[in-house]
């Protein structure tokens, strides 16, 4: 990919020698004195899920606001990003009736971003296994129906990652390519491995060039849809009834909040390392990003606690609006444009706060190449996997733009298991593994601190 | 370390190319058929905590001989071995006494081979903070006193593992150094990070060289030493009682459990695995090693279901009180001289079922070397943490006999938190972490199997 030189620089990288003493002093600073781990339970506990648009996500500006200015940041500032908001409204729900007229009432949500039911819709269903089975079905069989995606997440694969991004289009566009056929609501499996009765939401985006027509879309909890599958095995359906009164009201105002370490050779040259501040309006949001938001945050407040002044400018943005909308990422570019801010890296971590194992790393610009060199070194600290390529949601914009972007990797064998769902709470993120996590970022950014000329 | 040649042959290693399409078979098979976490849920409930001795172990005995004879092993033999009877008898008790009169009552677990309190024990007490201390104030302070070590686990290391290395010795021989001066019994700091209020049992080991007094050693969890510890600060402490009736029986007749898969081409060759079949008598043992002895015995049903045949004889050793005497260890280890057999490697597992990074492999008989070459093969498994060095506790016979030892490294924050506790139970055990960890050595075997000749 051709960088775009307004926006990244062309800057050489010179190999430098860490000073592994000082490493060893940010492990051991998050390990025993970083405010990361008490943080997330506060924005947990006092804030709660803070989906775009809500009022806990204006509470948890001011808080992100606060706390970055308690950290020691130079300077900190909310950047305008208007929001979709979008309510879940009374709770949902989704009976089963069979032809022995058993009424079976299942666990769902309503995906986010969902247009509701319109009172109680009560239609006949039927099952797909997959889109090339819904197409062969067509619309003589499935108008007037709901279907029911009966996709399995895939256990095989070796990361939760590979799983989701196989089965996530049921989710996002499994609505709109129902729709095309004539359904009239869909019901999907949740995202996740894990054998409970926990529904997963997450975001739908209708796509009107598949269809105009928008229905809604719920989700089923991994045992329920199982459930669901046997009576569809042994033709027990008679009918579905759904109900949601979700609706999406005007755009917004809302706020990233941006803080900045400045540098003290290069102050306009930025290293950028961030997460997001929204959440799903169910649990705590505490993987989905809280864990994220208090890691980058630390970072600021470790190089002020160790004592360490950046060559460039640490830039910590507190994204709004990636579960649904992805605003604030777009804000951000759209502002560095303007201000033509120069960004040498940035840096994600929306993966959870669970152990650390590595990084994803743009291969374009000489950084993957140049963090390379330090992989035995990252061994020591458990965190050499380097994976070519990598970013995050809020991060895509800049990476469009030419900006190298880096995605921080964790374990996450245990994070689709919770993630977008009401088991998202703070007593699932382990102290250690979170603080490892943002000290794993602390010595990147140290790291690409000290490689950029 | 110089090899015996009587007992680790100097076979050349040959660099093999692996079959990678069939590493992704074994992965496969792990995530999707494997049986290893079903028998892990049998282990935990039907048998439950299986101490050495106790009526569980001798059912954990029959269980893994059937299993392992049903996943198709060539042949399963038990191996006699004494062991220890150590029983823990009725809820042990600790309460501090304060000044004010207050009584306040302590969970707490008696250590493991320590002698009981003979009816109640009460005496004034005193806390060190080091072995230092405890020598500094010699037995004009400690004589007929109660010490408790005040020692924590340092959260300042990487690892969980380096934490336990340095605060074990207060555990394990805290009792007789502290009887040396005169203490009557000893109060520990459990072995671990986890702010709660679990208690950690764990071997006690009277070293009759430093004293010949055995007295009483009880574990206290996180919080409630922090509690002492604050009474302590305060001069509240008018004194402590204890009480457990905790006994030794004469050594009992119990048995590793063995089972072969036959080498193709060199039966007589052995490539061997295992765990530990007994646990501490709290929780399920479920991490501690349930998960060692079912990942072990998986090697031999995955080979069979993927219709590999090894060239070497593959062998998986359930070894019995690894806890509390290492009898199935040194039984084996004698048993290996009494029948010459040749053995290529021996890889433990112990040290939970949690995600896997890698492998700690010796470095004196170029296996590390041999398995180095694959390392960017199984970067691609995320297992590419190799470690120098490496075994564990069942095999630290065979290696003193000079067989090349392999430990299998999974992810350890989360280890110590639940470790020799009642927490150690099967809901700790994440389904594909443990199968992931099954997968990893699976594929160690597997290209230990090619690389010898």
């Amino acid at each position: 990919m051709l960088k775009n030189p307004i926006y990244f620089l062309f800057v050489s990288l010179i190999y430098a020698q860490p000073d592994t003493s000082f490493i060893g002093k940010i492990y051991r600073y998050h390990l025993t004195h970083s405010n990361s781990y008490a943080a997330l339970k506060d924005l947990c506990f006092n804030i709660g899920h803070r989906l775009s648009g809500s009022p806990q996500a204006a509470k948890a500006v001011k808080w992100a606001y606060l706390n970055l200015k308690e950290y020691g940041a130079d300077s900190v500032f909310l950047q305008k990003v208007m929001v979709p908001r979008w309510v879940r409204g009374k709770k949902e729900q989704c009976v089963i009736q069979l032809k022995n007229n058993k009424r079976i009432t299942m666990n769902t949500l309503i995906l986010g971003n969902s247009v509701g039911t319109n009172g109680w819709l009560s239609a006949p269903a039927i099952r797909v296994k997959s889109f090339e089975e819904l197409e062969r079905l067509g619309s003589e069989n499935i108008k007037g129906k709901i279907v029911f995606y009966d996709v399995f997440f895939d256990d095989g694969c070796l990361t939760q990652g590979e799983a989701y991004g196989k089965a996530v289009p049921y989710r996002s566009k499994g609505a709109s390519m129902a729709a095309k056929y004539g359904a009239v609501a869909v019901l999907i499996r949740s995202m996740t491995s894990s054998r409970d009765d926990e529904p997963h939401t997450g975001m739908l985006r209708y796509d009107t060039i598949i269809s105009r027509n928008k229905i809604p879309g719920f989700a089923l909890s991994y045992l329920g849809a199982n459930e669901l599958s046997k009576y569809f095995d042994n033709s027990e359906v008679q009918k579905i009834e759904l109900y949601s009164d979700c609706r999406q009201y005007p755009d917004t105002l809302s706020y990233n909040v941006i803080a900045d370490l400045k540098g003290t050779e290069f102050p306009d040259k930025y290293i950028l390392i961030g997460g997001h501040l929204d959440s799903w309006d169910v649990g705590h949001g505490a993987h989905d990003d809280g864990a994220g938001i208090v890691q980058s945050m630390e970072i600021i407040r470790a190089f002020r606690q160790l004592g360490y002044r950046p060559k460039h400018t640490i830039r910590v943005v507190c994204f709004m609006n990636e579960e649904n909308g992805l605003r604030g990422a777009y804000a951000y570019a759209d502002e560095t444009k303007k201000h033509q801010w120069k960004h040498l890296a940035a840096m994600e971590s929306d993966a959870g706060g669970f152990t650390p194992r590595g990084f994803g790393i743009d291969t374009t610009s000489g950084i993957f190449t140049g963090i390379y060199k330090y992989r035995d070194m990252l061994e020591n600290y458990l965190i050499n996997y380097l994976h070519h390529e990598g970013g995050g949601a809020d991060i895509g914009p800049l990476e469009k733009m030419g900006v190298p972007c880096i995605g921080f990797i964790p374990d996450g064998q245990r994070y689709f298991d919770i993630h977008h769902t009401r088991q998202d709470t703070f007593d699932k993120v382990h102290k250690r593994e979170l603080e490892l996590g943002a000290a794993a970022m602390t010595t990147l950014v140290y790291l690409l601190d000290i490689l950029f000329k």
